[in-house]
């Protein structure tokens, strides 16, 4: 698919080049495919847990995390345990966990939304309330890839929004607990978790058993099964977006240094090997630097073989003819993580239409944004910036519609209404409205 | 299922019932279900317009719209013929729509989110950007449930919200077009119509064809192929709730008129069999004077028939103890339109956790804000509002994080990221962060 010869197998593209849409749009293509196998045993799971409740999940955990417990008891850790994990890390991950935590929590106070209403002339009032969810579910995955950070990115917005109780799910492959994650639970509000995972945990959360009760949405990350299972069971409750692989695109001026970036862009493709990691720029010496820079620092990487997969597979260096080029390729990728390493960020800032989140000058690196910045780090990946937003706290509340009409309001509405609905052949409503009106 | 002998057929329940819970639980028990043969329909339409675009639109508007056009052409209307249509409608109609539509407007207005951002000591700056969706689809149903009402319910708040081109399909059976959505598709800011519908016209705007531009969100209800479709596309697109059967619950503390409320009631039981309607009330002989009313109005109703099918079905009215019962029946459904025909419904509201719209008072019908008191008549269904809202400005924005991190702030984020990164494994993180802190 690529053709460089560079090391690292990162794949150098140019506007210019005959074949560059089609290049592009291949190496941005992803779909999440769930086939019709997973689809099924997805669903058998989900119907076993609804029909079965606390035995079929037990069951399923045994099975899929190679347990041996015997009932939901094993499977539940309460609060003190959490605080027993935090109090028991190193000082220095101690503090840097809380304040990220702090951090966080601050940026997203921010983002809470306040109910609000208005007097008409007619003393009719409109408004809106806000009111959080009861109860939030966490979905955090379980080995490799259990992440603290994630913790506190999912549940703060949460516990911010003023949810009653947040649940915590994660698995224990192999009965493996992560102490930073449990210690994260602890900081960022978590009420209980119950070290459960996959589709079982998935249709716990959605349908309730005896032991685990039922949300109202559910957040977090997951394999194909649980992306599959939070799928199959929207609209029974919320879900949040069904996140594909984590993307980078940065857009440098050329007054970077090329070695900052290399490391920006290894530390999106260190994810997975499905990570993407885009740079972008106009100066053609500075790609050359940049890639020299990958070229000699990919070695010295501990997770070196996945960044190499990812760079050669998703990666690419694009040439582009100047500025305006750049926007428009901003807003063609519409990425999960923009870095504008570029001198007059600012100046970039109200032509981005599209991008998860905005990373801006050459000092801020995603990996900042990643842990302790304080906007979310829950971003729509591929290209779903188009339509969606990062995790906030506005999607554990939600908003009600307020109508009070004085008689004069009802009166006046009321014959409008009643135009209306006799124009639907509703009449059930227009005379309705019709009660509401004055002679 | 119900125990009443009343001429309405409508259930009459007490919360002091032995089986009352299980009753409730029944009667507002609904799953939208879509059999394997619906899913299997869908995902080949979505398959064939994905693959074959224009052509497949074509055959298969033909095929379930009993249409004989050639070409998407005929399939298009434009921003011209939409206002011949306004301009076609009798001075009544027209000016009722207009009001209408002027009302939502400055409603949607009020839900407008600002950009915002802050300052650190360090001068880092963090914040959010607000920006509009590029394109939004706008599916609207054809034949018996074409309502213009809904037309400007999901075309305006994408209007306020600044899209820049909103699409509108609508399927029309056997070439019946009905002016009165043409026209509030043109009061509305809708750009473009085509009228198609069913899983096809769902593909046509996923996926995008020769004639019919992908767009980033497609909103508004449908039947069981184009809710299929939706979910099918769901994650391709933004997608809204996926709606079930309207309902309303209706708490009367004993002072409005019996004949209102059952008008109430019926407004919301003639849109379909499926419908909802509930009175929920403390004075008992206020619940058989209601009955009454029931009885006595039902026989003079066009749409007599739906509204005895689904008043016999699903509606219901219950007599519970006192206020705090019934707040605790207004919670434990959740209801799409909750009216409060209650003496001080403002000392209600802060009570009401879940609900889509509140009808506060005697003289605030339903109907009203059906169609023209300002707020969307697009609410959540089926006890979604536990965690979704009505339709608004949101869903047709989305928003950025926005970080700008000094020297001086990188550096200090950097210590904090450099450990959690760490602690993570995820050492290029670490040194893409440790690159930034000054010594």
């Amino acid at each position: 698919m690529t053709e460089t010869t560079a090391p690292s197998g990162i794949a150098r593209l140019a506007t210019t080049d005959a074949d560059f849409t089609a290049r592009l749009d291949h190496l941005l293509a992803w779909e999440g495919v769930s086939d019709g196998e997973v689809q099924a045993r997805v669903a058998e799971i989900l119907a076993a847990v609804k029909d079965r409740g606390d035995a079929a999940l037990v069951e399923a955990s045994n099975r899929f995390d190679r347990l041996s417990v015997s009932s939901m008891a094993e499977l539940t850790l309460s609060a003190p345990r959490l605080r027993q994990a935090y109090e028991g890390l190193p000082a220095e991950q101690r503090e840097a966990l809380a304040q990220a935590a702090e951090r966080i929590r601050l940026y997203h106070e921010r983002q809470k939304p306040e109910s609000w209403h208005y007097t008409e002339a007619d003393g009719s009032v409109l408004g809106q309330q806000v009111m959080p969810l009861d109860r939030a579910g966490i979905y955090v995955p379980g080995g490799k890839a259990a992440y603290p950070s994630s913790v506190l990115m999912n549940a703060i917005p949460a516990h911010v929004a003023g949810v009653r109780e947040i649940i915590m799910v994660v698995p224990t492959p192999d009965g493996v607990l992560n102490e930073l994650v449990l210690a994260a639970a602890h900081l960022a509000g978590v009420d209980r978790v119950f070290t459960v995972g996959g589709a079982q945990a998935i249709a716990a959360l959605a349908y309730g058993t005896e032991t685990v009760p039922r949300v109202d949405k559910i957040v977090g990350p997951g394999n194909i099964y649980v992306a599959t299972a939070k799928r199959a069971v929207f609209g029974q409750v919320g879900i949040d977006m069904i996140a594909g692989p984590s993307e980078i695109l940065v857009v440098s001026d050329g007054g970077t240094d090329p070695e900052w970036l290399a490391m920006d862009l290894f530390s999106q493709a260190e994810h997975d090997e499905d990570a993407q990691a885009i740079l972008v720029g106009w100066d053609a010496g500075h790609l050359d630097a940049v890639e020299a820079a990958i070229d000699r620092l990919l070695p010295t990487l501990e997770r070196q073989a996945i960044v190499r997969e990812s760079l050669s597979r998703r990666g690419a260096l694009i040439h582009c003819r100047d500025r305006a080029e750049a926007m428009t390729l901003i807003n063609r990728i519409a990425p999960e993580h923009l870095e504008l390493s570029v001198a007059n960020p600012e100046g970039w800032l109200p032509e981005v239409r599209h991008a998860g989140a905005i990373f801006m000058g050459r000092y801020t690196a995603e990996a900042l944004g990643d842990y302790c910045a304080g906007p979310n780090h829950v971003l729509p990946t591929s290209g779903t910036a188009r339509f969606s937003s990062p995790l906030g706290v506005y999607d554990f509340q939600k908003r009600s519609s307020v109508i009070h009409c004085s008689p004069e309001g009802a009166s006046e509405l009321g014959r409008v209404a009643s135009v209306l609905a006799r124009g639907e052949s509703l009449t059930a409503h227009a005379r309705s409205a019709e009660y509401r009106i004055k002679e």
